[in-house]
């Protein structure tokens, strides 16, 4: 089983407070460390946690407000002054390759690594080796996506008195049955299939950046093991959430009760909660039994729910 | 009296660390505040102390490596989130104008007020009202610049005796003179300069920027109430900073001595000395008295030495 964490770098949004920095999550995966979003000061938010800022192997970017992206030509710039060889990769909305190579002519620097830029949108899906990427069109002020992160489907449940029953000695055979490989037994061929149950799900994170809520939204969380979704208000400026394109924290939870997800994280929390955000959480609980604030350096285990 | 307070807001170099942001420094200054350098993060460190970033009326920028400039978009951002509407002067080296009109034109984003980017060279002193800004060069890797901060001088000490001599009345005419105002008793005008002293120097803060230690800098120190300077390594590693641009703790005391500085703030500390700071001050004490290594969120008085 490969590891699966969340952690919450910046949880805040528009400005940084005392409580929050600007919009960015880490998602760790075995040993690769995918960045979603990076707001000013992410560099330094990722030297208190747990990972390792070398160890990002691509960032996404939902939009192009300076809260989600300028922590990357520091971020960028800090990889290179610990001479990092291995190539990053960056996407975002039309326009990333032109932002990004903006960042990286800021001032004096010289890169020691190769950036790939790629402009993604809604409908995409981007294909890696243990995992897809699925990119959705969030509704805010200025184009912008969410990210679905999907592991891929993993074996099914090894069905012990099966094999057991097919004459399969217990021991190393066993083994080898479960990862995926074909064995003999007294002259006969027994295949994976013959005792492994049906494929399961991998497990599912939706980010989904800056926006209105969404039937899209919804839909793509089915069952996600996380939702993160913007809650940048409570209910009582809701007008205000929507003339800004955001959320409440009550819209975000019905998201995530439409989606029957598996839990909820409400992000993107207005510098006016700084002191007190228990209201996002009450009202969105209401709604959704669980959900919780997210708040910086929050770190969270996803583990397999079959 | 004006209040003058130093307060570091970052105090490290090259790339943060869990103990240091980058480099910034703010100079307040009766009400206004005043900002050396902007690295990435800065806005929040602002946040973290007494300063307001909305009272900033003027930046300084040494140079254009972007551990001292990375902070300014998203600081002008948020000004502008904030509905800022008095302008903003930001000084910097040759370029500066270009890199000012490149930042705030990253993403969506739209100013609430003027920002006016002004080229400085060494030499130039800018003259405002209550103090003085005396631009010198400093010898890095890139062009860069140390700038001085120099309160106007004061009036002279009252001399009471002499006020009463004159036949000067203790009470509100004694204000009167102290504030520069003439006087008439029994029919005599009274001239401030009758009962002042001689003008009297006001305060000094110099900050060297990055830099190899350099005579220019010492002499422009003389006498200051505080020299902050480059103190990126400790003297075994003196090769690397001096490949690298930079001064040792030691170089750093040997200008505050040759300057007689009141006090010496050592600054721009590598990440190396993330867990341990300690060398840097001890050898500079072995050459200088008064030093100390500066640390983020520490914030100075700056009284009169008469």
């Amino acid at each position: 089983m490969t590891n699966l964490t969340v952690v919450f770098l910046g949880t805040g949004g528009s400005w940084p407070t005392p409580q929050r920095n600007l919009p960015a999550i880490g998602i760790k995966f075995g040993s690769e460390v995918l960045l979603f979003d990076c707001g000013e000061g992410t560099q330094r938010q990722i030297m208190q946690t747990s990972l390792s800022f070398m160890k990002i192997s691509k960032i996404f970017i939902t939009h192009f407000h300076g809260d989600h992206f300028l922590g990357l030509p520091g971020l960028i710039q800090s990889m290179a002054l610990n001479d990092r060889s291995q190539p990053l990769h960056i996407y975002g909305p039309k326009g990333i390759e032109d932002l990004v190579s903006r960042l990286v002519s800021l001032g004096y620097f010289g890169l020691t690594y190769d950036i790939h830029a790629n402009e993604v949108k809604d409908g995409d899906i981007l294909e890696f080796k243990k995992y897809r990427i699925r990119v959705l069109r969030a509704d805010h002020t200025v184009p912008a996506l969410a990210y679905v992160f999907e592991e891929r489907e993993r074996r099914g449940k090894f069905d012990r008195r099966k094999a057991i029953a097919l004459g399969v000695p217990e021991g190393p055979l066993f083994g080898k049955l479960q990862r995926g490989e074909c064995i003999e037994v007294h002259g006969r061929i027994i295949r994976p299939e013959d005792v492994l149950g049906p494929p399961r799900k991998g497990r599912k994170i939706v980010y989904s950046g800056d926006t209105r809520p969404l039937e899209s939204i919804a839909e793509a969380s089915k069952d996600a093991d996380l939702l993160i979704h913007d809650s940048t208000l409570a209910s009582d400026l809701s007008d205000t959430a929507h003339e800004f394109g955001h959320s409440t924290a009550k819209e975000a939870a019905i998201i995530a009760k439409k989606a029957k997800a598996r839990m909820l994280a409400l992000f993107h929390i207005s510098p006016r909660y700084a002191e007190d955000d228990e209201v996002l959480e009450k009202e969105a609980r209401e709604v959704f039994e669980n959900v919780f604030v997210a708040r910086d350096f929050m770190e969270l285990d996803i583990r397999y729910q079959n």
